[in-house]
């Protein structure tokens, strides 16, 4: 790596920036922040501001008065900063999604932690990346386990194992399911993140996407990755190879280890506040198939991939919107995979060939949702 | 890896030399026979004589008249010989340690599965294999792990993990450890090897060389090698990072797997005959810490590795003369560590610079080895 990665850092106030500035804050000869962008959480990045001092800032809160505006570019601007290594994209959604390929268009490699890009157009992304001479460097504790197990590899590798924690729910039966609430789900057994993906953690709806994710980072058939249920959170994904061999990675669970990862690869650094495997008290790894009439979220996210296309699109479009109504405690926990199924059901997939076709897909697959969840509760 | 890699294998009877010649039988477009030596089964060497028509043998049973004498080559000169791409080495004891040097000297890419050049002479053999150009390719499946979990990688590592079955006599007390035979001995949890390794297994004496062996393959301190007892034998070993991240080798316990790794490296061949890890029947991975106070070996061998030297040869000799009064019946389980430990007492350790240094304190520890045992049994 160079002496130091400039890193401008989208999404700088949600778990996956706040991590990152972790990173930087106990890696300071390494990184530097040259650009941060945050969404309303403005107290936050004002200390942020203080603490790292950008060079630039994106805000989206135009009511933010203490920040100074001089400093101020657009988030388009800041995907593209001619200033910065790397691209670390930690904003969720469509905004996420657009700044993901403004910044590949522009050659950049990017650190990436929201799942909408890859998930809804990951082929046309990996495509332009390919095209441009960007890296897509992954910040998911999964795909960073899969890339670590791949480096070096020559052969091609014959399968991708994810592994999955099963969420707090994983020993409850279908009737418990369906009384689970927001908080329940809020509360997960192994990692510290946001609400949407803990929510997802719980459904299975995570390790569906991560799946595609996968898929297209790895240019892996869906029907070749496979998802094992492994409650420790210790072994965050594997790869099997041809002649049997399977490497595994393996870490105590702590985002800022695949985010450093991803900024410091292909070096590693040694960082001390990142927690070291406790061999003498962890006593055993288990593992479990996962169970899809119970989480039927796995088996909807592996069929979307399979379609591909747009198919995908309506998916992580109809998740986002149950998962919310869910969060807001207007959907049952079992309501949210009832809801996406149904949008996926009467959606006819096209491909996914331009940003404006997921866009457009993506708004009529979040009304169809929230249609279909008011009829749920009629 | 060229179109075909040719191979010369000396020891072709043994456990290592057949699972070799099973790998070529399943990859005869990758890998030709070229040479093949034996100890004392000749019927066998004949029979694999006729399958893979080597260009060149040897044979250490004069009594042979079965064999094309005009094909006879000596164990020097296979060892260097110009036509063959690897040597395989898995000729035991002290032939093994001189043929590697021989092979080592002439540049030889070495697939090294005979524990002594290592042990004893690891040092001198990496240094010169450097000088030469020659790749030291490992074959034990811990080092194969380790080695795999490696490629790739541009930072030093920070620690080795070594993975152990732990032995028939694991969960055995003191007491019972007094009483085991050696028909208990040679019957291995999970893998199929030879006699003198299945006995060192249950000692655990075959893990404390497995250390020395890696300290000097992967230039890493002894102190920072650790062992954990994992009885499954499905991780074969574990490399961690600076960073807190562990890569692990996983697979079904087939010595074919890291032989065919060996010689095919850095590709990977698909091979239908070897077993792939059933997820489905998986259902844990335990792992404890060694008992040295029940299985002292593994703490002798820590000691002599970090003492350095000609300690590592002592170890080794008295060990093999140990382990053969006890297949025979002569001593008993707990007199092999007890041997071992007066053998290294009594002696000064010197640095082990040259072959003759060590042949000469071989055939020291060796005797003295045999008079502690008639001690022992006075």
């Amino acid at each position: 790596m160079k002496n130091i990665a400039r890193l401008a850092i989208l999404g700088s106030t949600g778990s996956i920036g706040r991590q990152t500035l972790d990173v930087v804050r106990n890696q300071s000869d390494k990184f530097q922040v040259v650009a941060l962008a945050a969404g309303s959480n403005v107290a936050l990045l004002e200390s942020q501001i203080k603490e790292f001092k950008p060079k630039y800032i994106h805000y989206a809160n135009q009511k933010s008065t203490a920040i100074n505006r001089t400093k101020f570019i657009s988030l388009e601007e800041m995907a593209c900063l001619p200033e910065a290594d790397i691209i670390v994209l930690a904003t969720p959604g469509m905004v996420g999604l657009k700044a993901a390929f403004q910044a590949v268009q522009a050659g950049k490699d990017i650190a990436i932690a929201n799942k909408e890009p890859l998930v809804t157009t990951g082929g046309l992304l990996m495509k332009q990346a390919e095209k441009k001479g960007a890296s897509i460097l992954p910040v998911d504790s999964e795909h960073s386990a899969i890339w670590q197990c791949l480096a070096g590899e020559i052969s091609e590798p014959a399968k991708i194992i994810l592994t999955a924690s099963g969420g707090p729910f994983r020993t409850f039966s279908s009737e418990q399911l369906e009384n689970v609430t927001a908080r329940d789900a809020l509360k997960h057994p192994s990692w510290n993140m946001g609400k949407k993906v803990t929510v997802d953690s719980a459904t299975l709806m995570n390790k569906g996407l991560e799946i595609i994710e996968a898929h297209w980072l790895f240019d892996m058939p869906i029907e070749n990755i496979e998802v094992i249920i492994h409650p420790q959170s210790i072994i965050h994904s594997m790869v099997e190879f041809a002649d049997g061999s399977v490497k595994a990675q393996l870490a105590s669970p702590d985002m800022r280890l695949p985010i450093q990862y991803a900024l410091s690869y292909p070096e590693r650094l040694p960082n001390p506040s990142l927690p070291h495997i406790a061999w003498d008290t962890l006593k055993e790894l288990t593992f479990e198939r996962p169970d899809t009439v119970r989480f039927p979220c796995l088996r909807l996210a592996m069929s979307a991939g399979k379609t591909g296309g747009t198919m995908a699109t309506v998916l992580c479009a109809a998740d986002e919107v149950a998962v919310d109504l869910f969060i807001k405690g207007k959907i049952g926990f079992t309501d949210i995979p009832a809801i996406v199924e149904t949008c996926l059901e009467k959606h006819k997939s096209v491909p996914a060939k331009s940003l404006e076709v997921i866009l457009e897909i993506d708004q009529w697959a979040r009304k169809l949702a929230q249609t279909t969840a008011r009829k749920i509760n009629d």
